[in-house]
């Protein structure tokens, strides 16, 4: 018999889109003689839909999406993921589902027992967890069919108290199929391929596994669907950060699947992490994604001639064709000549137009309006976020004339310690590098000119400046960026606090600054852009301060 | 026996002023001979203590915190609410627990079994749901000790499958006692009298009830705790919107207790609603702690001359008093000349200073650097959106010259449907009137003139406008309030879809234009200031939409 994976990029709350991809995949299947094809996790609405789930009317949608793809289901099988209404009074009213339909009609449907709510995940706010197992059998396949998280309770410090393949194991199944929506990040394809592998072995069971792929808003979800034989080998692999669909030859004798067009060899083809070219093709994905789906195709930023905003040019660039990003200077009095030349250097070599927009008069004009107010006293923050946010009026105009979304390009070391201007440089409506540390971009723009020189060398060896005063430097109120992201790497990602930050051997003055610095900082976080994740802990919705707190700070 | 309740204000993480606040109750209740004293959910840490609980550090001090507290239960017994560590393996690693401290040591741990996870609450992100069941027994007293949501479930349509208190009364205790951490929102004080009737006479058992007073940013806490006898009637109440301890006198014969210094006529006092005295009660706390919490005094805002500012103005000079307001007239082109006189009779009769500060010369800078790239194009949203950024960054400029915060001034229905320009109007530390819809901003300006004219009659009676270009009116964009505040009533706080709110009479072209307008907005709202909470359901965290979604828009 022949299973096909689908592999495909919905659109949350985009039913007919949605639809009309699924029931395309179906009748292709169908073509190729295939007897079960499998999408992801809530497929037909798309993930994560977040309170839309709320809606009667969402859920409306989705019932009547699955009625109309079961239609196409004569002569082959689907699973699909969606929610489904919890039929009992008590409990949460949905279930994360995954219903199967063969014959024209819903056979069965399966419910999401381990509902993650930690990090960017609230599943527990919509759904109840299921209490109930059962394989599906479906001529010879005995299914163990599972939803995304329902696999990842196989560590040592458990999040959950019970463990659905235990349960379903008792059933005797022959395989595991996983429907899955995980998101990417720098560490989350070794980890998931491991947890994979890790079921694959414990239950003795081959594992087809089904993951989304495209982004959403800050989402970005890498695909790398796979299918794993019952010794934990990943037999093969769909691709990454693209759609696929894939089909897979099987032999069942006596409960015992075998998967016959994948032998060892495919092991070989198996992805090995690969960091700097993964992380390119996510953040492009995330820009690409975020214009397509909300109908907007051209970009626009501003250049300041350091790396962070030539690294989002480039990305930009690459995401969304030269020809639809626009680069602006907009230098002041306290501008550098390098800053426009390393700039222009590199719009031409990215093919970008671009334009030189002074701010002086603007900023002449404010100190003029606030001249009574602000006399007799000196120069300080004021005056320097007056630039950044003068900047960002002109970079608004331009978007609000010409259609443009404005790229935001602060990173995630200063977004962490406040270094920034909120209404200023910290405005966008995507901030495309902002899980990225300094170190990062520094590390991802070497990787992008390996084979030649795209980001001119001087914007890479040139110490970071705001320039908004005479002769300032980063390091004027910063320490060193390589110290700085250690510390903040052990507070964001790790969650350490400031005496085991310090027993790791960093100074106690500088961890407990910096900790401050964090933490004061959190009322500039909470207006900034959305920020693509690409790390195990991103600023924004998997990220959750309070604001009055007092506390390391 | 006497049992002390304290309604206290605690600060999130801010270890020493909480524990400070508690042993100081612990004392003076000792001093007037209470037996027990019981303080509110979480109270060591403060909350929403949020992410904080994720990291060991902050866990380790609220573990410290309660050891430090338990020295001073010596002749006197203390209910905390406080994180405490689960011991076991599986599971999430925390529990919201209830200490029970006696004899300088604690003697047991209640653990909260229903964890609210829906609008702004996240408590299954951090806490593992309890599962065991025992009264506290403490000299005559058979405590069923209780945290907030543990009573929360008897309702038509129950969120989750078991009621704690159906377990608790098996063991034949003769009190409730629920130690809360409840926010106000307009219907909340009567919803939550009534759920606490419900349990009292269910169970017909006298309930002690004890609730966080003081805000954290986004949710305001009112108090109001209170007694309740085994009939269900709130015999006695702690204030609304302040801080108190009261101690009741207890008997308890054959397991079966009284309140003695508490009768019938108590009733009376028993708060009633009074939607705009609580209202503004409420946003005045609101304001008051945001600033107090973070250690700052002063606000800033811009004045219009429209209803939105003024009401904003009005609120801030009670809150903070009015020497710590500064109101900032930011005149253009297109302003009317009553828009000035009527601020300037504002801040008169507010008693509050002002400055008047001309955008002109700014906006034409602007232009003037932007006239190559937008030569032969119509003024249009882009050099509105310019004004109105202008007027932002004068307001930035102050506040950060001179230490002020500046209060955005937004409501809920131009925040639902976009009308505003951010990092323009939107801007500002705290929005004070975004979850009050456009009518119920006039409704309550009524009110605080109900005795003497406070806001200039002119600038209630006027039609509003943002004054971008000549003659704009709101109404040129947008249907009348009194409709479009209906429908998105039904469709924020009541979730209902188009299908729904057109079968209540409304057109349905409007509805689907006005629901379409507030999907196509939430990248805005994603980096509007935190609102300050009022309503069942308000923009910020309690509201969660996807960005790049395709649905109803």
């Amino acid at each position: 018999m022949k299973i096909t994976l689908a592999q495909l990029n919905y659109h949350t709350g985009n039913f007919a889109t949605n639809n009309k991809i699924i029931i395309d995949a179906i009748n292709l299947a169908k073509l190729e003689g295939s007897e079960l094809i499998v999408f992801s996790e809530l497929a037909v609405c798309g993930y994560p839909p977040r309170d839309f789930l709320e809606f009667k009317d969402f859920i409306l949608q989705c019932e009547s999406s699955i009625v109309q793809i079961a239609k196409h289901c004569e002569g082959i099988a689907a699973i699909v993921g969606s929610p489904s209404v919890n039929p009992k009074i008590e409990g949460k009213d949905l279930y994360n589902s995954a219903y199967f339909l063969a014959d024209g009609e819903i056979k069965k449907v399966v419910h999401k027992t381990l509902l993650p709510n930690y990090d960017v995940f609230d599943e527990y706010r919509y759904f109840e967890p299921n209490r109930e197992f059962a394989v599906i059998e479906y001529k010879d396949l005995k299914i163990a069919l599972t939803i995304c998280e329902d696999l990842w309770n196989l560590n040592e410090n458990p999040m959950y108290i019970n463990c659905p393949m235990d349960e379903l194991i008792k059933q005797n199944p022959n395989c595991i199929i996983n429907i899955a929506a995980s998101p990417f990040s720098k560490v989350q394809i070794e980890t998931r391929q491991q947890v994979l592998q890790n079921n694959a072995i414990k239950y003795k069971l081959p594992l087809f596994y089904v993951n989304h792929i495209g982004a959403q808003t800050q989402l970005i979800f890498d695909g790398g669907s796979c299918v794993l034989n019952a010794n934990g080998e990943i037999i093969n692999e769909l691709k990454y950060f693209e759609e696929e669909i894939k089909n897979f030859d099987l032999s069942i004798e006596n409960n015992k699947l075998k998967i016959l067009n994948c032998n060892e060899i495919f092991l070989t083809e198996t992805k090995l992490p690969d960091k700097y070219k993964d992380l390119e093709s996510a953040l492009e994905l995330g820009i690409k994604e975020y214009f397509r789906k909300q109908g907007f195709s051209k970009a626009i930023l501003g250049l300041s001639g350091g790396i962070d905003s030539a690294l989002v040019l480039y990305l930009a660039a690459k995401a969304l064709g030269p020809e639809n990003v626009k680069a602006v200077m907009l230098p002041s009095q306290f501008s550098s000549k390098h800053s426009i030349d390393d700039s222009l250097a590199l719009a031409k070599n990215l093919h970008v137009a671009h334009e030189i927009i002074s701010i002086e008069e603007t900023f002449n004009a404010l100190q003029l309006s606030l001249k009574k107010q602000f006399e007799g006293l000196p120069f300080d923050i004021a005056e320097e976020n007056m630039q950044s946010r003068t900047r960002a009026v002109i970079l608004m105009a331009m978007a609000n004339k010409f259609g443009y979304i404005l790229l935001n390009t602060s990173n995630k070391s200063e977004l962490a310690v406040g270094y920034g201007t909120l209404y200023g440089d910290m405005c966008g409506g995507l901030s495309v590098i902002g899980d990225l540390y300094k170190t990062e971009v520094f590390e991802l723009c070497e990787y992008i000119n390996s084979n030649e020189e795209i980001i001119p060398k001087n914007i890479l060896t040139k110490e970071p400046s705001a320039e908004l005063r005479p002769n300032q430097k980063d390091s004027d109120s910063l320490p060193d960026y390589d110290l700085l992201d250690k510390i903040l790497f052990h507070y964001i990602e790790e969650r350490k606090g400031p005496q085991e930050i310090i027993a790791f051997g960093f100074d106690e003055t500088i961890v407990k600054r910096i900790l401050k610095m964090v933490n004061s900082n959190e009322w500039k976080r909470l207006q900034a852009p959305p920020v693509l994740r690409v790390s195990s802990k991103s600023f924004g919705f998997g990220r959750r301060l309070p604001i009055v707190a007092k506390y390391l700070n």
